[in-house]
């Protein structure tokens, strides 16, 4: 028989993977490995009660099997949300995913030619460079720092790399927080349509941002028919439903909905209508207002926090930006420690971070690591921080704080 | 930009999917078409107290992220249901999935090369053979007919056409109802070992039986190194859950559950809570067996109308078999008619059925028709039937009803 293997590379290696479960399952370790949003603003009653209502209302309807596509009044409701973000789209140009992670799978089978030639920011998102690895792409790897997009290198990954996808994080990028300036955006739309590539704008932490509300590219007019938008309600109201969506070119859409149909037929028909339900009562983006500005205050104390543990002039300095938008923000550790080799030292002095190797598309950076501030409370920040920084000094010595920040 | 197309085969075309979609919505239309469970039958209250309670006690765990192999009570529960059945697996040799259909795409993935040859029953499971689509396998069809699995060409499939995979689905066989005999089973397996090749077992249909409780393959003993077992609540509770499993050999689970981490992160956290707290409450196999009284008397009631409908010895009868467990029966229609082409006639007349050519692997089988019979009352079958054969006799003429059924 055949020795199977998922061909996904972009993970942590096994250890890792097992120290940072039990990690998680430790009640003394404080956690910024996961980028999840604050379990204290999910809004649980007004959840049960939208199920109680579909249960009354909808009764078998709502067990029973639906459409690929996903639940008419749920694609009504998201079509409204995104023209309140400025995306026009109707309903039946949107596919109700399992996540923004399906619809980044779907998209990347769809888009993508078996090895074909493919352009990504680095480093990114993990998972979704997982879902690309499975098309095993040559990777076109487009460098984003402190400074933005490398547009110099998008150019070169279009024109010599032959890449005609583009996948981005544009608003709240993973892991390091970055949003993209207006600039940028019509630069990155610019290069798209002179060498005719599609674009994926990834979009799930569209609304979570801590300064000016940045346009989602196909909120930028004349490129609907190259940039497909991808949404999600995980960060903004609850992973657990595992609700998402692609919006994109209605042709795009009917065949992502019949590659979707043979993956699983279907998004759960219950969690859809007790998400339209809920969609029905409570006006979704008053509640992610309130929600970002919880993760704003939490920003401000990782911040701070990270300003006063670590010195940025030294030649062992540690180096971050602050995030203008999402969960995380990356930092690259003093002294080049090796974020996977400090790991446990960390966890003993109780607390755990992401090492952020699989976010990187080619060259890794052994000494990066992702440090989530979206659920843990400013308490919870100031310790982990205080934490990390006893851990690294019992690596590398006393680190010196005493320098001005420059 | 490069135009988009999902590799998928096995499907209506879009004007049949397009009739039936709007049949399926006709308050007058009785519908046969889709193989899905009895409305009557969801246990709508009970799901709905088990959501309340699993907000009141599991409250923001259940609305959070989760781990990509599935919530580990569930897993426990899915491994004692299982072991009631004959098959003994341990809860983290389990997989949950988005459905069995889910479970099917990552085994396609994960077990057959892209071109590689597959051993499959013809007819099977439409959505099934969308599933292995994607790899663009190279067919290996073996008939399963009345008279059950050939299992020369099983041998052929193997020997000759170098198959390493088979799937088959052995219980309430779709779209014919059949049932492997034990000898079948057994045969099967022995030729699975000789050939050194992986058995999926798609057992959805596994407790939907109407004779002598199957064996399912990986209850029978000496072969847990090659079988997996595949599962679904979708038959048995409810579909609008969308929840699956996968049981097989742990090395082949592990990889399977990093394939799906790529593919949408997770199962829905809050479905899978739901599912197992109305587990712990309620007694499944109790609850399958109300069920399934009521599905025979449907099959009975079908099985009758059919025969009363249909001659069986002219040279233009109809032919079909009793199904022995599932949801439906696979009628060839008389005279040959096409079975796409009377669709419109059928609805015209108030009932509506699933022309049956994408579940055939290769040469398709234009006369026949897949009819639904579980979530249709009896008076329903019987007005469905006599509607079905008005259109036929529109058609054709009148058929003679008068003759012996042999």
């Amino acid at each position: 028989m055949k020795n199977p293997r998922a061909d996904v590379w972009h993970r942590q290696p096994a250890e890792v993977e097992r120290q940072l479960k039990a990690a998680v399952a430790e009640e003394n370790v404080i956690t910024l490995a996961g980028g999840v949003p604050a379990d204290e603003l999910f809004p649980a009653a007004e959840l049960d009660e939208a199920m109680a209502a579909v249960m009354r209302d909808e009764g078998a309807a709502a067990l029973q099997y639906g459409w690929p596509e996903g639940h008419d009044k749920l694609r009504e409701h998201i079509s409204a949300w995104l023209s309140e973000c400025g995306v026009p789209v109707s309903p039946d140009a949107i596919l109700v995913t399992a996540g923004a992670q399906q619809g980044l799978h779907l998209l990347a089978r769809l888009l993508l030619a078996e090895g074909g030639p493919l352009a990504v920011e680095t480093p990114t998102y993990a998972a979704a460079l997982q879902a690309f690895d499975l098309r095993r792409p040559a990777w076109r790897p487009v460098p984003r720092t402190a400074q933005g997009l490398d547009l110099d290198a998008l150019q070169d990954a279009f024109a010599r790399g032959g890449a005609r996808l583009l996948y981005l994080v544009a608003t709240g990028h993973n892991p390091t927080g970055g949003v993209l300036t207006a600039r940028e955006r019509n630069a990155v739309l610019s290069l798209a349509e002179r060498y005719d590539a599609w674009v994926i704008d990834d979009d799930a932490y569209g609304c979570i941002h801590y300064g000016a509300r940045p346009a989602p590219l196909r909120s930028l007019g004349r490129h609907l028919d190259r940039v497909i938008h991808l949404g999600s309600f995980s960060k903004v109201l609850a992973p657990g439903l595992r609700i998402g969506f692609i919006a994109g070119p209605p042709a795009l859409i009917r065949e992502a909905t019949f590659l979707k149909q043979a993956h699983d037929l279907e998004t759960a028909t219950l969690t859809q209508r007790v998400l339209a339900r809920w969609l029905d009562l409570h006006p979704l983006m008053q509640h992610i207002r309130r929600c970002v500005t919880v993760y704003q205050t939490r920003r401000d104390v990782l911040v701070d926090a990270i300003h006063a543990a670590f010195p940025r002039t030294t030649p062992d300095c540690a180096t971050w930006e602050s995030p203008e938008g999402g969960f995380s923000l990356l930092l690259r550790l003093p002294g080049r420690l090796d974020a996977r080799a400090l790991l446990p030292s960390a966890v003993q002095a109780g607390m755990a971070y992401e090492p952020a190797e699989p976010y990187f598309v080619d060259a890794g950076e052994p000494s990066a690591v992702r440090l989530s501030f979206s659920n843990v409370d400013e308490y919870g920040i100031r310790a982990a921080v205080h934490r990390l920084t006893s851990a690294i000094e019992a690596a590398l010595g006393p680190l010196r704080t005493d320098l001005p920040v420059p």
